[in-house]
């Protein structure tokens, strides 16, 4: 099968640790373990990942350092899928042994310019300011803000990714066996423009949408998408929490769910299954065989 | 012809320029428009770049914001390699169109822990500091630091370059017409343990070194390095200096030349031209082409 495997914040960051370099290194160590089992059973893998806390690592250091010259999110994006690329690469490499090729790609993903979240940002970035502070710095740096708990903070907008330019180069390396890390933190936000050139734009891609059109694109068998939760819960939280090992992609939809990471996985497993003939999993990490062979996890298929 | 391009600092930051995204993209931009003439006259093309001034703003960053939770070198060397690539990609695919593939590839570089540069570190890197600062930094961190001009800096092994472990893919792609960026900064430094692992470590690899042992394992036809001096010249700086045309691997190894940039570029190019039947060429980033067709640059082949 031809899987595509997205990685949760929490691969590389477990809830609370520092964001330290060794602290993700760790933590990679042990989603390479999980991830080297699908390629040992036989499968080719793609491995996607979240950048969140890594982006807003980056723009705090850039505010401590010369707040004037902070680089735009796609340059932070593109920063982001080399480090966490490099990781993830080099344990995966130093888990299957050094003559199963693994490869890094930058992966920028096409937005829509008209799309509505240009017009109603949303997602939290970078460092916390008093109101008077972030007012000041909405007309300065032309940002949009937004109160978060008792402070304020930039939002940026959150666009559905509709393309990814990359797919050919991609396609290429897997004909050829080769195991890929693309399309980190949802993929470097582009635009194209009127004459044709596709250029940056400060935005954020939700991992699970843009993990879901990759592999819908490349006709995956399964999109997994990897978390620190063993599957997705009825009722979750409450007495009779229950979790759900198959949902057909109309149940799922119909499933009212918590706020927080299950949404977005929830909602892009519905659109890749009802995009083809592949099923989407989710679940731990550590389980990623055994959801990808259906005997863990929360399995959403057109069929159910 | 196969061509290796390497591109200098000055590709990305014109002298004396702050190191903003706005200034390393419009720089950017020039370079492809440069590259774009390599590919347009029907030459394979591999680009790798520097990354000096882009670590050192990621270890000032850092620096400023936690300076106990720095990050490796390795890991800011894969940041900037994902920096840097992007920008070089994005402008070079919008100034060939978007029907010709070209792809970033992160690109891990093997070294010799027994290098003799790991005895005596000689890079700096990142921020300056007070003797007594220095001092401090270096017993808590296990830092080597050295004097550089009236301040303190912390400086690094800068070993040679012995193995690229991503040829096989940078193979793979080359064959399928993809225009490739890689080994930016002179690569991800790894070393081999005894157990076979490839793990990071604190060092910086010569971009024209890597780039000429690159160049030579894919058997390229020619590998340019291209900065802001239109050539190598004999008695550079005086006022009977002259622009070399072209040089033999032994004229340009018996070459007296200032301190500077140019003599670890003289250097590859020696290393290069004797390693297959390739030539090296040495100039102006805007002469790219016609350094290629011989036409302008230094260049240095066995025959000379």
């Amino acid at each position: 099968m031809l899987v595509v495997a997205a990685l949760g914040g929490n691969a590389l960051l477990k809830r609370g640790e520092p964001l330290t370099a060794e602290n993700q290194r760790r933590n990679v160590q042990e989603a390479a373990r999980s991830l080297a089992e699908i390629v040992r059973a036989g499968h080719a893998l793609v491995v996607t990942h979240g950048n969140g806390p890594q982006v807003g690592l980056l723009a705090l250091q850039g505010a401590a350092y010369k707040p004037d010259e902070l680089y735009p999110l796609d340059v932070l994006g593109a920063e982001t899928e080399g480090m966490i690329g490099y990781l993830i690469e080099q344990e995966l490499e130093n888990e299957l042994g050094h003559d199963r090729p693994v490869a890094t790609l930058l992966t920028q993903v096409l937005v829509d310019p008209a799309d509505p979240a240009f017009k109603k940002p949303t997602k939290f970035v970078g460092p916390v300011y008093s109101e008077e502070e972030a007012k000041q710095l909405a007309d300065q740096r032309d940002w949009d803000i937004a109160k978060d708990g008792t402070y304020w903070r930039r939002v940026v907008p959150s666009p559905k990714p509709k393309d990814i330019p990359d797919l050919r180069v991609l396609q290429l390396l897997l004909d050829q066996g080769v195991v890929i890390i693309c399309t980190g933190g949802g993929g470097i936000p582009v635009i194209e423009r009127a004459d044709g050139a596709m250029i940056g734009i400060e935005a954020v891609i939700d991992k699970d949408a843009a993990s879901a059109l990759l592999a819908e694109r490349l006709k995956a068998d399964a999109l997994l998408m990897l978390t620190d939760v063993d599957a997705v819960y009825r009722d979750f939280g409450s007495e009779t929490a229950e979790a759900i090992r198959h949902l057909s992609a109309d149940e799922a939809e119909a499933l009212v769910l918590p706020d927080g990471s299950m949404g977005p996985k929830v909602e892009s497993a519905v659109a890749f299954s009802r995009a083809g003939d592949g099923f989407a999993g989710i679940g731990r990490l550590s389980d990623a065989l055994a959801i990808l062979e259906q005997r863990a996890g929360t399995v959403v298929s057109t069929q159910g």
